[in-house]
């Protein structure tokens, strides 16, 4: 997926490669049959050996028993896991006994390949909730799988997780840390039923820095918090939602730990970004930037809550400079706000000052909304709204899509 | 508009006559000229003398200046008010200093053609946010508005306070209460940004029979409660929602207060479901019935999850049986849950048991949802949901609308 780049912190570079970028990671994709599509529908990771491996997980109450199976051996284990299979077009969710012992299976069969202990296995799952999957297919696809494996298969693996996405979703960055390489892949998938609370999406990241495990989870959770908890499409949470991120290699240096993460965090955010632009019918990346607030986190929660508003989706979906629902949708954020103090940009054009509209060329900002969507997967198609709200510290941002009719088509004709 | 009855509760039967149907109240509406289409666009009620008035307002931070006179006013008087002056097509949001003293001036300007104190008049204002009263056009309506009171005006009334809501919302209700005839009558509008919030709309009440103050704002408040608050459209909570109930007449004996608490709920039910029922784009009212939840603040949430979930409302839209959408917005109300405890209906087709999916009959549950549509307006369109959670004794019930490619394109194109 071609994106608008966003700034890098300094000394990272893109590359190609994907998950497979980092050294000693494999991974493969096929299409076993588990789609009546005929995509690519079965995806692996696998880690070096030492791997450690943070995992962030839906909080929805209702969740997949591949989830529970994930967070359950990465908690026994202290963060050890080699190797992650994805199955795309049942998510394997309201399943039962049967879907746990489906994930068992996958994974005990999948590590006897791999010459694994099953506890070293993950999975994760996504297509249509409560439809089982076809288990003995999905074995099948297990040998052919494996075979796949190599240090380029990082495009495969990002293409066979999709579902009702448009395009694949991966990035790798690479940095000279203390005199070596280091380098971070990650691919993930979205498109609907995609909100903040824990990364509403299946996303997995790579590395090749040697990391303490306890150190690896902090870095992580940081970098999930300011990507994946900071996008929403259509303020559902999924039964499924799972990150995974891997690290292998010679054992990094403490004094470059901040610059791991905010390596960490560039590649979280790319691919949370690219999760909000490919939104079930959306027409442009949605950015909201907001400062002046009592702290980061009512910035964020500001930033989310205008994100989410369908009116101000609409709106932007209509390319209309509709300041007032965006400042309504501030207001009712459960953050104290004072509406006097608030100033308003679409782009460049200040639309609000003080509480207070301006006069603003209307015809421009409805314009400068149609040039980003004309820009779409090539240049620049991002929406940026910027929201003073006061004099405090606080920044945040949030990122999301506007509300399409194909959005409501897409999701009136999903299953039938 | 005619909507599919609600049980009424014991004793209270439907009469005409809407907001006036009480003895004592006139009401008007005309067309002012506040806007471009000409249609009706100012209203007034006029309760008896010796009228208490509670009221409630959006919990939005950002609100407009007859929010905040309407508030004051109820506040300093200890619930006491004559009239209401509604004008339909201007927000006055985010209009600072002028906005103030527009709602400022137009009360004054009426309470003198009322003979009314100004503190005693009170303003609602509906439409575009931003954009501030005509304020000469509105004062030059006052005359005929005052000229049209009659006891046969609640129609007009309910007719001037709408936006882009199709049909107008009224209900009149009717019990001998200890041998005398107690009326209650309520009209209101809504359409967009509609969340439960305190009543996100605007709404009226009229009721001819004599009660204390507190006791009519308390009773008021649980009404608003099982009503107002239990709606959505599309979780966007407006800067101007109001809702206003006047109670005037011969004092009724407490013993009949639980009784006329009864009407108080049903007349707010019935305006409360028109409301989601005329939800922008809308082709049916969605109905949610939760039970078995620890207790009613958590059933009541579950229910307003799935009920504002978009997945659920297109699916619904899309008259299809998805009822993983279902258990997944209530996994993520916030409320404890037990996955394997949930029982699922849509209509009299049960979908799960023990949190796992049923054979069900798929053609006749999108049957079941397309015949509700086929009905609208004129007879029961409602598509009803119900899910057991437990074995609690929680109940709660939530109303929305499904979500329409035409919902999109009205907020898309709503200003431009």
């Amino acid at each position: 997926m071609i994106l608008s780049p966003s700034p890098l912190p300094p000394g990272w570079q893109p590359i190609s490669g994907g998950l497979t970028a980092p050294e000693g990671f494999l991974a493969a994709g096929i299409t076993a049959g588990l789609k009546p599509s005929g995509n690519p529908d079965l995806s692996l990771l696998l880690a070096p050996a030492g791997a450690v491996c943070a995992g962030s997980f839906t909080l929805n109450r209702v969740r997949a028993a591949c989830v529970d199976l994930c967070a359950e051996r990465l908690q026994s284990s202290g963060g050890r896991a080699r190797a992650v299979l994805t199955n795309s077009g049942q998510a394997n969710a309201c399943t039962g006994e049967r879907g746990l012992a489906d994930s068992l299976k996958a994974t005990a069969e999948l590590a006897g390949r791999l010459a694994l202990a099953a506890e070293e296995v993950l999975i994760c799952s996504t297509g249509v909730i409560g439809v089982p999957i076809p288990i003995d297919t999905l074995i099948q696809g297990l040998d052919p799988l494996v075979a796949a494996l190599s240090e380029a298969g990082g495009e495969a693996a990002a293409r066979a997780i999709l579902t009702t996405d448009l395009v694949d979703k991966q990035i790798a960055l690479e940095a000279n840390l203390g005199g070596r390489r280091v380098r971070i892949g990650g691919m993930a998938k979205g498109s609907g039923m995609i909100h903040p609370d824990m990364a509403t999406m299946l996303g997995y990241l790579s590395c090749d820095a040697g990391v303490p495990a306890d150190v690896w989870q902090a870095r992580v959770k940081r970098a999930v918090d300011r990507s994946f908890n900071a996008i929403t499409v259509d303020g559902d949470t999924s039964t499924n939602d799972s990150f995974l991120a891997f690290a292998a290699g010679e054992d990094l240096s403490p004094e470059h730990h901040d610059a791991l993460e905010s390596g960490l965090t560039a590649v979280s955010q790319h691919l949370a970004r690219a999760i909000a632009r490919d939104g079930e019918g959306a027409t442009c990346l949605l950015e909201v930037r907001v400062s002046g607030a009592a702290g980061a986190g009512e910035a964020r929660r500001i930033a989310r809550t205008i994100c989410g508003s369908s009116l101000v989706k609409c709106a932007v979906h209509g390319r209309d400079p509709n300041w007032g629902r965006i400042v309504a949708a501030a207001g009712r954020a459960g953050v104290p706000l004072d509406p006097e103090a608030v100033a308003l940009w679409l782009g460049e054009h200040q639309l609000m000052q003080a509480g207070q509209p301006l006069a603003f060329d209307r015809p421009a900002a409805s314009r400068y909304m149609k040039d980003r969507a004309a820009a779409a997967y090539l240049l620049d198609d991002t929406v940026l709204i910027r929201l003073k709200v006061g004099e405090g510290p606080g920044e945040g941002v949030a990122w999301g899509c506007d509300l399409s009719d194909q959005y409501v088509r897409i999701n009136a004709d999903y299953t039938t």
